[in-house]
Formats: C-alpha cells, structure tokens, sequence
C-alpha cells in the first residue's frame, strides 16, 4: 500500500482479495503496510489489484515461499522469549538441557549447571519421537510440568518438543517456545496448530528436506500470522552404501547463510543432533558461528551414562562453559 | 507357549511381563500361542519368564521390529477388504482413482472407467498433503462423503488418507482403508491413532527411510494390536547435485522382495508417485509384479489437463486397462 | 544433409565445421546423412551453415548430450559381439561368471557351468577396483589369458573391466568388450582411451550419478566414434543415516525405461552388484526384464565360500540356470 | 621395533613379512621404529611375528585404514612446500588462482591479485575433468608451463589437478602439488601413479564417499610410501528429489573435525567448489577455520565474466582480501 493510505483504501484491498476466495497476511509497518496473498493467486486478477486505490505495487514472489522471504520481509525478525531476544545483530544464544526430562530433580540439577556455564535457555523432552515404540518415550505432562517449574525457578525461557497435534495445547500451556521436530516438518496439521498458538515456533529442517521445501512449510507457520520462527539447521542424511557412517547425520552449515539470506527469521543450529557425537558438538559449534547462526541448541547431562536417550551426544556441563566461551570469542572475531 | 498350555498358565505369563511396565500382543495360532513384549525387554529376568509353567521357549528378536517379523509371525499375512483379498497367494490387487477427490461427479465417472478398465479398489484424496500452502488442499470431509458414496455405488472398497490426527475417526468412517502417507511415516502419534481404529492401514514407506527404521514405524501399527497392514513403496529421493534429476523419486524395488522376506504383510507398490512419470508408470508396474508386488496403486484421470493434482502422472483410463492386462500376464509367467 | 546431398556439398560442410575448431561425427544412413557436432556450438554461425548446399536442417539438441541421443540416432541400436546379439528386439542376453578370475581352471569350470545354465556371455575380472589395498587385487595379464582362452574353449565372447589407462590395450587385446566399472564412470581420459580401441564398451552407471550425467559420460565415448556402447545400471547409493542399510547400493530400475527412452543403446543390468545379496538377484533380474532390460549381467561362484571376492552376492551355476529360465517366461510375457 | 632394536633385527622382521607376499611401511622414529604391514594380514602368524627378537609389540589397526591412521601415525604431519607449511599448529594456508588457466597473461594478472590479497599458494587447472565432452577441456601442457612460470615469478608454490595416468609425469615437472580431483577419488591406479612421484597430493574427497572409503584410498597413496597428502573436503551431493537444490553440493564440515581426530594429515577444505555460489564462499570459509581447517582452497576470478569455466563461484580479489583478513582474526580467536 502507499504510505498513506486510508484504512478504507486498504480495507478495499482486503475485501478484493478475500472475495477470490484467497486469504491475506498484513505486515504493519513505520512507513507503509503490505498484504501477502495466501493462495493460488491465479484466481486473481493482479492488473485490477493494482488499479485500487492506495495500492502502490502488486508484486509476484517467484519462489514457493512468500511470507517467508526476503522479499515480502525485508529486515531482520527479532524473536523475543521472556528476556531472551534472538536475531538480528543479538550476540548468539544458548539454549542447553537434557535430551528427555526424566525427573524434577534431574531437570533441576541439570539446569542449574547449563545456566551457571552460561546458557540463557532451557531445553527438555517431554515428548521424544523415537523409531522404537520399544525405547522411553518421555514423561509427557508431568515432564512439562517440571519443565515449566524448573524454568520459572532458574528464571530461564523453556523449549519444548510438540509431537502430537492433540497436545498442543498443553504444550503451550507449560512452555514457552513450542520446537516442531525434524521428522513432523512435513506434518502441516501440527504445523498450523502450533502456529494458531501464537508462541514462538522452533522449527526443525527435516532431514531430507531440501531448503525451497524447508521454507515452503515454514511458510504455513507464518500463513496463520505468526511470524515467531526461529529456523533450526539440525542435520542432514546424506551418505549411503557400503561403510557405516561416520557421522549419524550431517550437520549442513550452508544451510545457515543461505537461510540467512533468504529469510529475515533467525537461524539456529543443533550440533548434538546433527552430528550425534559428543567429540564434533565443540568445533561444529565453533563454525555455527562462524558462519553466523543466531544461536545454538546443545544437549547436555551430567551423567551421560544414566541418560535414558541419545547419551553419545550429551555434553557434560564443564564442555558447555567451554564451548560458550569458545562461541563467544569466534562471535567476537566476526562481529569487529 | 507350549500347545496346550492352559488359560491360567497363559494369564500367569501376561501378568508377569505387565508387572514389569511392558505391554503384550498375543497371536492365537491353531496350535499353540504365542506372546510378544512391547517395551525394553532388559526391564524383565528372561530366565524367570523361561521358567514359568507352559512357557515353551523365550526368543529374543534382534531386529528393532519385532511384532511385524517374520520371527514372530512366520506365515502371509492376507488383508481383507469388501471381497478383496490382497498378500500371499492371491492374484495382484489394482488399487486406482483420481489422486484428489475434486468432485462427486469426477469421482464416479474416473471410479466407473477404472472398474471398467480392471481395477478392485478405488483411491481418491480428501485430505492432501501439499509442500505448498498455496495450491489445492482437497476437499475434506466433502470429498470423504463422495467417496463412500460412489465406492458404494461401483462396489468398490475404497482407500483415502488421512493426514491430521484430528481427523483419524472421521476418515475411519468413511473410507474402508486408512493410508498414511510418506510425509507422515515418523508421525508415530498419527500411526497410532490410526492403528486403534481397527482398519485396515495403507502404510507408505517414507522417502527417505531405509527398511529397518520403514519396520521399526510400522511396528508402531502392530502394538496396538492392527495387523491389518498393506506395506507400500512409493519412491525415495537419491540423487541430489549437479542436473535436474531426470525423475522426482525413484521407485526401489529392491524393498518389494526385502520386505516380503522380513515381514508377512503384503506389499504393494506406487509407480505413479514412485516416478512421477506417466510413460515410467507402465513398465514400473510390470517390474514390481515380476519382482513380487501384491498389488498397485495408480492414479487414473480422464482429464489430466484438468486435474487439480499430479496431472504429469496420471493415466488415462485405456492405458490403466493395458497396466493390468500386461500386468496380469507378468504374473502368470512368474506363478508357472 | 539432404537425401541425394553430394560428396562434395558433405566435404564442404565438415570442412566449415572443422574451420571452426569443431569436431564432427557422421551418421551414414539408407536414404540420408547426419553431420554431429561436437564441441561448442556457439562458435559456428548456425544460420551460415543452414545456407550451405546440400543442408536439409540445422537442428540444435538441448539435453546436454547430443550425440547418444534419440534426437541424432532414433533407430535402436544393436551391438554385436561374436555371434551374440543385444538391444533392439533381441531376446534378453545373459552375461555371467565369476567376480574375480582367480585361476584358469576356476574359470574354466564355472564358465563352463553358466553356459550350460543357458549364458550366452563369459565375464570375470582380472584387474578388480578394490576400496582396500590389503584386499585381493585381480590376476592382470594372467587372468586376461585365461579369460581369453577360456571364451575360446567355449565358444563365449567374454566381458572384463579396465581400470587404468596404461592396460586398456591389452584388454582390448584378449576380451571381446571392455567394460568401465562404477567408480570409473567419471574418468573421461579412461573413457576415451577405451573408445579408440574401436571394440564394444559395457559402460556402467556411476553410483551417484543422475541420468543427464551418466549419458554425458557416455557421450564422450560415442565422441570418438565408437557407437558399440552397452549401458549398465548397477546400484545406486540413496539411503543414508541412522541405521545399517538393508542393501549396500539399491538396483534403480527407473533407469531402464528412461535410458531406453533417451537413447538408443542396448540397457542391461547388474543385479548382482546392484543389490549386494544372492536372495534379491533372481527377482530383481526378473524385475528388469519386466522394464524392458535387453540383458543381464551376473555374478555366479560354483563355491561361493571360497570366492576371493564379492561372494555374497554370487549364484550357484542351478540358481542361474532357474534365474534364466524364469526371466525368459517374464520375456515371453512382455513380448505377446 | 623395540627402541634399541639392531638394524639385524629389523631386517629379519621385514624379510619375514615380504617372505609371506606382504609389502611393508616403515616409519623412522626418535626414539624407535614402527613398521606397517601392506596386503592381507590373515596371510602371517601374528603370534610368530611378535616372537621375533627386537619386536615390543604387534598390534591390529581395526579400520580399513591402517598407515593413515592415528593409531599409526600418532603425531601430526606437517607438509612442506618450497616455503609454505600446512598442517599441525601452522596458521591457515590459502591456496588461490583461477579455476582454468585461459592464458599466460590471465594466470599472472589473476596470481598476483592473490598474492596482494594474502594468498600463499597459486592453484590453476590445465586438465580440467568436465562433464560435457562440448565445454573448455584446459590448455593441458602449454597450461602447466605458464602455471611454473608464474609461480617462479611470483614466489608461490602451485597446485594443478592431474586427470589422467598419461599426464602424472608432466605434471610433476612443472607443478609442486598434484591434486587429484573428486572425481578420481576412486581411481586406485591414478592414485598410485601420483604417490610414487614422492610430490605432496592435494586428495579431494569423493562426493558420495563416506569417511572411512575416503581413508581407505589415502591409505593408497600412503602405502607406496608418499606421506605428504592434503586432504581436502569439497562437497557432497546429498539432496534429491523434488526441488531444485539451492547449491550444487554441501561443504560437509563435519568431514574437518573427524578428519583430524582420524589422522595425521593437514584438512583443508574447497568452499568454491563446495557450494558453488560466490556469496556462500566467505562464511563458509570462516566455518572452516572456527572448526580446524589448516587452509583453504578459493577460486579467484578478476572478470568472472570472461571466466571458461565455474564463473558462478569465482570470488574477485579484493573478496579474498576480505575473506583472507576475516579468516586470521577467527583463527586468532579460536588459537587463544
């Protein structure tokens, strides 16, 4: 819309789209506002739109995803969790836990130890997708209830797994960012339930996801007006055949300048997934930020060898101080 | 269990492994009976349980799928739908229908030239995953009632997806098979819901999950008691870099006589989005019957140039009639 | 050129071709000739060489290989290797024997075996592409002459791969095609070498390579003439991750149909590497044939546990002699 | 070798390996020395071997690799090039030029940009490995003679990719690196051809080859006693499927780290080449060194216009100034 124009001029617009039968995103903005278009927007006739009253430019995104980019919007998205704001020029956060929740106490003691090395938030899994229906499967809401309790005492933002479209709801309840998880990236249902929450979404790359199709379903998080996305690289299956991999997946660092670049959301990396070693989390930390990730994600315990899952990636709380002071410096180094 | 075992015997052992946390599935054979533990077997004393009265032998599975092994279920599994029998002996089964239900008078006209053409069941989507929140997201409970109605009308059991959890029971209601789709393979809360309707699953391979993590998901299925399970290959995504890959997916076939050997359920194949070619789609068929397939699933539409899904993969209702012929003198060659 | 065009008006326009730095590849047909060229095309002025007498049509071939295209050769084409025939409407030719030659005698008695189980081709390898240096390494020269004797004794044309430029003549001296394994797809120089030798190329797909690539490849060989070129899938390498893959590389049957679509080269498989396991080589070889695979190409060890390499993998001669059998039924088929 | 052992003593048990039709490796310590078995170690009685005098210790190196690996080789080996050190505690080496050598008069005008800009290495190819046999192939000899002249010139050791067996010993006459190219990975006799020059090898990883297969054909180089190999990351392929990929390959970063822990040898890696795109070059490149790359490969084009060939991902030189300066400080940062 042009800068000034009337709230009339601008409800016309609205009308026109939504009587084609599509449905519109407003970006408020100092200057000017901008309708996104959500639907096939063949069903339109761009040359009338423009003739409206008040339209500036009628613009058509080339690629799938348009909410998302760069084109629609142009600066750098700030998500902001309690005190915690990552994005933009932000130095980069660190949200730290145990892979699953598994007591009050174990959540506490951990909790304490990732704050004290220097973690600004905290993860925890109350809900574990596992490809054994045989293996834990996580303490589901009593996990999110010690979650919400531990996070309140530390005075640290919470993050958690959202699995099932039916828990939603109590997800957002106990927690204060809701992650989508690498293997529901295609799962949209769960996607627009989380979305309509309207808490910040942490939102997983699959693990054969390309990145057009990553952002095209980061698009209907944003298609339902929440735009509190934070893109999360986490691994990639690339090799196959003959030899045991060295790696179980593959964290793909490209993935972080070119979201970057498309993209105005921030984007964080997970390096103990996305190795699923303990010995690589600490350098592929390091180049995380190095090539400019707004924050990482790392799973830490205290007693890896009590742990009731992914026990071979888990930091132990000393290496988390180590790696967030070795981050900072290496964030340091790019920001002069 | 030993044959002749008594109920109380059999109790004795049900309340044992339930004691120690972990669920049971039991198969009733004319001989005897066998038990199956869900849950991390190391949480019970295996001697203890060997030494039980009517215990006959205590064998530990090592594939991380157990319930759908062909060591816990040795003999074909044959899913039974209306009057179609599909596994073990019986002839290939041609599963065909528009890939999105666009209307009822588009459903019965493709659904009357596909019986015509050959085929026993009839498929059409209501719910459709799309990577793109901007095309056509099918037409919901609408496109369900179409289709009971006109899978009634050509006596046709029918099969749709089912996407959304909320959605499972509404589905069950109207179509006579579930399918889960290969973007909702890892979505272990959908599988179960599904599996507790009773009905028969559809159950796709995701596309880029290997054999064993395909097995340990459609265990998922099984332990809740759903052995009603038609396994289906629809494609994996291989090959990445350099040049446009010269088809979406590839159609692995190697899975067809893998999974028969592993597991006693049917399995069938998708060439339409195994290949997303039509001119693969024919020549893929009659490899997957000669290879051993039990069945197809093709998507058929009268108008591919006016379909509002999948129209590049479409066949035309005569060439379907030509797929099952050739198809079916494949299977006589390779039943000589 | 035109039908009729003269030698001269032919010798004109290779001779502008050439001015240009190009190089050239004739076609002589019944009624007309086709000039390919080779090299790139924006260095020639296409509307100049259009105006010249005798030129029927200029045509510009936009898939990045031209002259193993159907645009420049449409009538399949037939290699012929003693009196063996493969491609075109031939029946299915059956190349088989033992991985590694590892004696004359061990070649002598399995190849007499596979012939009389119905294979009209003897294969086996004297210089093996091996991943570890500490393995078995093939015979060399040695296992040439055997090879050379023992196709003479039985009256079979024999297969053998090259691996380094330096031997190519001498393969070329004793086996009656040259065959450029897997790992070797890439290397152009080996490529070429074995394109001048003027003998038939078994030339196999690259484990990661797509189809536009693989036929890029292939257009080096006919580059220098040399048009005898069978075209081999065997096995690709899709699945990676988290757990043990089921197969070492997956046979990609969509090959088929699609190369025989593309070009007009003979297409063959390798189930027996395309696979990795002796119990999915007869139904992956049925499989093939049922795509329109003009041949097949199997490993068969008469004492797999003494085999010096790849063993797990290789038939029994009676397995053969069954996997022949049966492939010709599902040829029979396919052929009414 | 016990430390002491006589040379007596040594002589026996090198005689004792090659008497069983083993090679040997053998490494000069300060303090002792270790002798490496090459070949099949089934084929000596260990128990015989660690019986003979001056022996301390016979052990087996698990892994496909064995003379590359830490087990062997505990201490890092540093390679030395006129008067450039890679490798161990050295700071970063960037290694730069052009993609194709076009001219005597482009590589020095390119060459000495690089060198102002920080370079220490000059890399230019006169072989070029092209998929389509219709583009630029490089100037092959004339290119290795300008590629001397202008590193004399200019003080810079250089670097040049060696394609074929023919051309090993022309490119060891006029280069100081041979660099073996992805794509030749596997090519075992290029591999062996290269090492016995006794030059230092640049060995590209192969783009679908896993980490211990990479290894396994170093251990090649390694075996015909050349220890002064670059190892060097340069992308895989790992996405397919439905979109077009948004880089051609992934610089897989997870390969430096694991790399280093596995072997002695200096990890560098080719973000050019690894992406593809000219503005993923710099972040990556200060990945590389924030997770332990001892230098980097980068692509340098003045008019990237004119470029021959890979203009797409050609840095000009005042961006390798920047990169090369950005680079130090996160070094620096990651040396405290």
């Amino acid at each position: 819309m042009k800068p000034g124009a009337s709230p009339k001029e601008m409800a016309r617009v609205l009308k026109t789209i939504k009587s084609r039968g599509l449905r519109t995103d407003t970006m408020f903005g100092e200057f000017q506002n901008v309708i996104g278009i959500i639907g096939d927007e063949k069903k339109i006739d761009l040359e009338f739109l423009r003739s409206l009253a008040g339209v500036q430019e009628v613009i058509t995104i080339q690629v799938p995803y348009r909410l998302v980019s760069r084109s629609y919007i142009s600066r750098d998205i700030v998500v902001k969790v309690g005190g915690v704001e990552i994005g933009g020029d932000h130095p980069p956060v660190f949200i730290a836990g145990p892979c699953s929740i598994e007591s009050c106490e174990q959540l506490h003691r951990i909790g304490r130890k990732v704050k004290e090395a220097g973690a600004q938030m905290l993860r925890g899994g109350a809900y574990k997708p596992r490809t054994s229906i045989h293996s834990f499967q996580g303490l589901g809401v009593a996990g999110l209830k010690h979650l919400k309790e531990v996070g309140q005492d530390l005075s640290m933002p919470t993050v958690t797994e959202v699995r099932s479209e039916f828990d939603v709801k109590s997800v957002a309840k106990f927690a204060d960012v809701l992650q989508i998880g690498a293997r529901n990236m295609y799962n949209q249902d769960l996607l627009e339930a989380c979305a309509k929450t309207k808490k910040p979404i942490l939102f997983k790359r699959g693990f054969s996801a390309q990145i057009d199709e990553y952002l095209s379903f980061a698009e209907r998080i944003a298609a339902h007006g929440n735009k509190q996305i934070l893109l999360c690289e986490r691994g990639i299956t690339p090799l196959g055949g003959s030899f045991k991999p060295a790696t179980r997946f593959t964290l793909d660092l490209n993935a972080v300048p070119l979201l970057k670049k498309e993209t105005p959301f921030p984007v964080i990396t997970d390096p103990s997934h996305g190795t699923g070693r303990r010995d690589l989390v600490i350098p592929m930390s390091k180049a995380s930020i190095a090539c400019g990730a707004h924050g990482l994600m790392i799973e830490v315990h205290d007693r890896p060898d009590e742990a009731l899952s992914d026990a071979a990636q888990a930091l132990e709380p000393q290496d988390l101080a180590r790696l967030i002071k070795e981050c900072g410096e290496v964030y340091r180094a790019i920001s002069r």
